[in-house]
């Protein structure tokens, strides 16, 4: 006998065409009440989790997946772990189970637990399916919708990687309630991006919903996940492959990541790089210096950095060099034409840049 | 001032939409008579070859390249570097080189240095643009048409990999003076397969021309390769994923692969174990011992090994269980319904596969 438990959840569509799936948003949706095994092709699936995620909520997956074969592997905890030799680890675990191409793979973690995941599902066997439950905020508003999976490389962030949809993302804003305050403060920069560089009205909403955000109120938190969640998945759907418009999800990317990159990863959290990193970028854009310090009053009240480490100026041009939205050897921005408003432009002011990543020099 | 170089060539179109490219096959193609420029889509790219074959065509292609800014890597020859480091250090050569979105990989090589080059070209930045100069006859008429990339993982061949479409597979037919002969028939392996599986009028051009084509006779190769990646195209332009009847292609595939992994690989050539695969196939298929015969002959007459080496039943059972057409852990098999005519099917003489694998035990 098991009870039935009830679940409220919103469903939010990726519209992708063959590869379209449902972002599935709400609280209780664990330990059986959702029925994620309807999402599993074959019989078998494999639970890629880590040693923190996996203690909380693996059984609460696995009575998710009833009538399925399901195997687990538990990854260290960090960036520092996001490598090749860590998707290996995967790999091994795929071959060891016996998996052929209708295993499922199921990424139970945070960004990085979903990204290599991710990645290990699109590289074997060419392709596996692949479900994500995303247990951060960061992942659960940005980084598991999508289809951006990969690894770092030591010359840069994300360099190695793949683009793999999901069958579906399961998002229970219960996991919110163990997640450390510093990593849901991270998670919070990715949110305020969506206000920033499309959607003034929802700025507005979190500039008054702010400290419920941060006393984890459920309804609050729902509500920001789901818009985050609506706002990325219209952006893909206009371009999955990061073509054209996509490139504004990346910004205070660019500055992030260099962030990330000269400190070593893991040292910054990424939400702590990008919520500096937009603070630079607005600097960067023809905005009025009433919508940057709009902008900076947010990010402080999420409790944010919105300055950058030392970093020499020199480091700062090579690892932006890095960036993918490089083209032709021209650095590419994501800048905002008007708060609420951003696109990707090679067209900035070359004076201020140095002015901006020397202040700290 | 340079001369003007005449080369004969066919295009063969692959179909596949947005993804659809030229296989131009023909002589002379090399030392600037062929311009490669116009595939390019940036100012960069990344000749990816090895020890091997970089002195003997590396400046052919260069002259291909004018106006190009080019990178070269020099891999180790074999199979047996065919791993996921094998391709660390090509996405490492890439970092140094500073190569961003807009680079493209070039592959000259065999089949080896296209697998380990198109998937470092799928995975750099999520996906680089990629072009294909295979130098040996098994990687013109196979592994460079079809988008399929990928390393060996100790479980088992080509388990890790991606789908990723070259820009054009540039085939010149002089390369193959410099091939040693036990290569060249390696090749003719997978020549044989296409008469094999879908062309029975093609299997008695073989059939008649085996001597010239041994003789590396120009004409004969020429159309030997041409028809081989016609017939390829279009199994690839209907199903390029292998949802169903790409499969085909596999023909003495799952024995073949079971013969590389059982021997380590590099012992047998791919073409040597898929020659004994496909005499295994037929035996297995429900088709006159006559048919079977036929085939027999025409891979003895290209000097290619009917029988498997000594391998236990056991050990064939575990390392066909990898094959990636198991589907709900159940062997599939590609056998001929006649010959010229092959088919993926799950339905097969049980008895008669421990008969077929038992024979050397």
């Amino acid at each position: 006998m098991y009870s039935t438990r009830m679940s409220l959840h919103t469903t939010i569509m990726v519209s992708l065409g063959d590869r379209s799936y449902p972002i599935v948003v709400g609280n209780g949706l664990l330990n059986g009440a959702f029925d994620l095994s309807t999402f599993v092709v074959g019989d078998d699936c494999l639970i890629v989790s880590n040693v923190t995620v996996a203690p909380l909520y693996q059984d609460g997956v696995l009575a998710n997946l009833v009538g399925k074969t399901v195997s687990t592997i538990e990854l260290p905890d960090g960036e520092a772990y996001k490598s090749i030799g860590t998707m290996q680890t995967i790999l091994d675990r795929l071959v060891e189970t016996g998996a052929n191409r209708d295993t499922t793979v199921i990424a139970l973690g945070g960004g990085v637990v979903g990204d290599i995941a991710g990645f290990a599902a699109a590289c074997y066997m060419r392709g596996v399916s692949f479900i994500q439950v995303p247990t951060t905020l960061l992942a659960q508003v940005d980084s598991s919708v999508g289809g951006k999976t990969g690894v770092n490389h030591p010359g840069g962030k994300n360099l190695v990687g793949a683009f793999h949809q999901p069958q579906v993302v399961m998002i229970d804003t219960d996991t919110l309630t163990t997640l450390p305050d510093r990593e849901l403060q991270a998670g919070l920069a990715e949110v305020i991006k969506y206000g920033a560089i499309c959607d003034l009205d929802f700025l507005g909403w979190l500039e008054n919903n702010m400290p419920a955000l941060l006393d984890k109120e459920p309804q609050a938190l729902a509500y920001a996940i789901q818009r985050s969640c609506e706002l990325k998945a219209e952006v893909v759907a206009e371009d999955e492959r990061e073509a054209g418009r996509r490139a504004i999800l990346n910004f205070g990317h660019t500055f992030g990541h260099a962030i990330e990159h000269c400190c070593g990863y893991g040292e910054w959290l990424h939400g702590e790089a990008v919520a500096a990193g937009m603070i630079m970028a607005a600097e960067l854009s023809d905005i009025a210096e009433t919508d940057v310090a709009r902008l900076r009053a947010l990010i402080t009240a999420a409790g944010l950095p919105t300055r950058p480490p030392a970093i020499a100026a020199d480091d700062w041009m090579r690892a932006m060099g890095m960036d993918k939205k490089v083209q032709k050897k021209t650095l590419r921005f994501v800048l905002m034409r008007a708060l609420g408003d951003a696109q990707v432009t090679e067209s900035y002011d070359a004076e201020r840049l140095q002015q901006i990543i020397g202040v700290n020099d």
